[in-house]
């Protein structure tokens, strides 16, 4: 963990360029890595095909991203990590923002303590650095 | 918001006529929309390639349903809201499931008020109407 | 219920096996059907193609599985399966996870009772028997 899932309409793939988002999230995270250690950090996407927004009368596009964290940090560091995490959201989708009906949104999500399992070899990647 | 997210399996994608089953799921929100507001609806379909139902013995369907809200409205109004939902899924879905094995079901989860985030210019074509 | 979702990164496409995971998952479950009726089980996967893993500078892989259950079974049980589950897909990954970067983790979702609505046909094949 962090997980980071965007959920994006087809309708701006070709401008959406997700790499580079990705590429701006990780950055934020990454240096806040004492909080969120860098091997746990898996961005992705998923493309919507079918989907209806609002009165379906217009091309309008959304962007969801969901950012799920193990629970236990506080809410300060919480709310400065999710504004830092929107502000990359806002200037990447600002120029489809200006130009054409596109919703934003992000949510956080706090995995349970109980019931979280994991297995990972990409820590020991930073770990040995 | 609200979001309204459908998981189906390929099994029955030629009859799941999604974008009537989300027209008529917007109807409903949009005659609610004092409290749900229209710019913030977002319905979308994620199709299921890899799945397995019960035993695997039999051609399984199933659909399932999440509507995400944000916190705050009364368990009266989610509760009727969620019921006139499920009402449309289980009209929109009924020859499919009277001609075989289909499991159909909806959960409501709301966003916390503490991490959500939101743009949106989709709002304010309404507004101006 | 319950659901079983796993999102793979598609770099492991090949190997994954999925069809062969469903089904061990589905037995792990299946043993414990007086806790969880067979004709709720419902397991699907979900192929990653736009991702990012941690520091972006390896074909890092992933896979996160969500276990999403209705309220009410106490923490024993549901610790209990968790942990068998889990077992399952480390065992299942192993040969992967020892050639190459891997995360795998599942977490645990409860629904809510309050908003939880379900039509079912597949239920009465087992109570048939």
């Amino acid at each position: 963990m962090p997980h980071f899932i965007v959920e994006y309409t087809d309708n701006i793939k070709d401008e959406a360029k997700l790499e580079k988002l990705f590429e701006e999230i990780h950055k934020v995270l990454i240096a806040r890595d004492t909080v969120f250690p860098i091997g746990g950090l898996r961005s992705r996407a998923i493309e919507l095909k079918d989907y209806r927004v609002a009165d379906g009368a217009e091309d309008d596009a959304f962007v969801h991203a969901v950012l799920k964290i193990g629970a236990g940090r506080s809410e300060e560091i919480k709310k400065e990590v999710c504004e830092a995490l929107f502000e990359v959201m806002k200037e990447h989708f600002s120029l489809i923002m200006a130009k054409r009906y596109l919703a934003l949104s992000m949510e956080l999500i706090e995995f349970s303590k109980a019931g979280t399992y994991k297995q990972n070899n990409i820590h020991a990647r930073f770990k040995k650095k």
